[in-house]
């Protein structure tokens, strides 16, 4: 049997319950006319800290025992799953280190400090996170809770496409932001249980389709950490929880490009109002890109967060 | 009796179901810890065409007679009125005639010719829309449906603060913009109604404080149109059917300036992953401006809508 399963889902709805939000499903009249679908929009972008991340990280620390939770936890992320952590550990009252790129957006070093975590600084493109993190856990008794490998983070992730199918009923396609893979194979556990006709894909940044390689190839590939902005789909490479679960209920892997980000990011701000992060647009970017198979069907994209600096945004939006 | 009462207000919510959004309600940790009370945005800038004037335009247009559908609708509007008169034109199949002034943002004026609806520009600070307005609805059989100074249009707005105490519960304290009056009219019929012991605030830009003054000296007064960026409540004077209520059932109404207003703009971006409008921020950013009166309340902040130029908006968050 692969781990996790939908069960676990199922008990980590429970533990996020009156934590994290339940966040809107939007839908947009022009976004059902510009691809001649139905579409839903899971807004993890009003998450708490922003983004999707909190579900797992609040998912795992529930599960910490007390000597856990005495000594504390440490977490490597590229940003969002960073914040969840350091927010879920002040709420819990345990100690939060967190291992952050020297290339960080701002606003989420600054935002992972204010929710009280200890941030260490690593060079994405020299030294290995994890190595770090294995060192910094072993040395001070700390618990690792990685961004996406982890039975607990990836039920958690899971309770998104949970709430979405129960509030937009069965889908015929689902889209998400692929980086890791927690989200995707989170969400494909609860799709595979409550709406098993709909196809699920994954959506990557073009630069870096480590995904795509390995679902299509059926071994999990490494690559070099990519260049997009898509700063939360920067791994370079699949988990040994999460690649099982998305070659089993996933239907493909699509790659969108940075200017296709752009595109959707204007679209979210001019349309709905909403400001989305360039991860966060991967679905919706892979989804109007394959329009033409979605005419007349219920289509489903999750927006997994909106955590980019506003100077950022503002300066993507002028261009 | 005054003019509309809370019994058109549920009439309404009944005519929208199913063609307005229920938009949500929503909570942010930072603004809780900012105000110390317990804060819940109804965020109408979600809605559908961007802002609360979808509810009461497609209220008015309900009620026409077959005889007023087939010879149209015109409208006069800063913005957001318009594409609403527009959008609600358009699903009825009745044609609409929309007059905006020569300043309104393009993205107001580009939307509501994306409507279907027919654009008359007129010069803001020389000529009379009004005037227009019925000089055209005269020579062509058209209903003039003005943008708050109708009892449709207040009933319809209302639904809104309905929907608010609905999700959230009694309120202490409730803002909510103030231009016109129809949003703060209706608003005040359903929350007089709902949590009767709630205290009722209108908000207007620092530079026409035109309500301010009616409220507190009893009868209506008109002001120059003023300069604001809150180009939705650039009106000149408070209606017949507005102030009334307004009279009646708010407690007071306060102003804020736009710098308070890029200020608010600014956190519902960066902590809400929100696009808000000018106009939209008035409420919160005069909650922040009271907020040592708040502390340990619950509070209600409309959030009136989110149709600003996304070029404006970076210009507006790089400052």
């Amino acid at each position: 049997m692969i781990e996790p399963t939908y069960a676990d889902v199922v008990a980590a709805a429970g533990r996020i319950e009156g934590h994290a939000h339940r966040t809107p499903v939007l839908t947009s009249r022009t976004a059902n006319e510009e691809l001649g679908a139905e579409i839903f929009f899971k807004a993890e972008n009003l998450q708490r800290m922003g983004a999707f991340k909190f579900r797992g990280a609040f998912n795992a620390l529930s599960k910490f025992t007390p000597e856990q939770k005495k000594a504390g936890v440490v977490a490597f992320s590229s940003g969002n799953h960073a914040q969840a952590i350091a927010l879920s550990a002040k709420l819990m009252g345990i100690p939060a280190t967190i291992i952050m790129p020297h290339d960080a957006p701002a606003a989420k070093i600054a935002a992972t400090r204010g929710y009280g975590g200890n941030v260490v600084i690593y060079d994405r493109y020299k030294e290995d996170r994890e190595q770090i993190g294995r060192d910094l856990a072993q040395k001070n008794g700390l618990t690792l809770i990685p961004p996406y490998d982890h039975p607990d983070v990836i039920a958690g992730q899971g309770t998104a496409a949970k709430e979405l199918i129960e509030e937009a009923g069965q889908l015929d396609y689902f889209f998400a932001p692929l980086g890791g893979g927690g989200l995707l194979s989170g969400s494909a556990l609860a799709i595979r249980a409550l709406s098993p006709n709909c196809k699920v894909f994954g959506v990557e940044p073009e630069a870096g389709n480590d995904g795509q390689q390995s679902f299509r190839s059926g071994s999990i590939v490494h690559i070099d950490t990519p260049k997009t902005i898509a700063d939360g789909a920067q791994t370079q490479h699949l988990g040994n929880y999460t690649f099982p679960i998305i070659r089993s209920d996933v239907n493909d892997v699509l790659t969108a490009s940075d200017a296709e980000l752009v595109e959707a990011m204007r679209f979210f701000a001019s349309r709905m109002k909403m400001i989305v992060e360039p991860t966060g647009c991967l679905g919706f970017a892979a989804a109007r890109a394959m329009k033409d198979q979605l005419r007349g069907k219920r289509v489903g994209v999750l927006i997994s967060g909106g955590n980019v600096d506003i100077a950022r945004f503002a300066e993507l939006m002028s261009s």
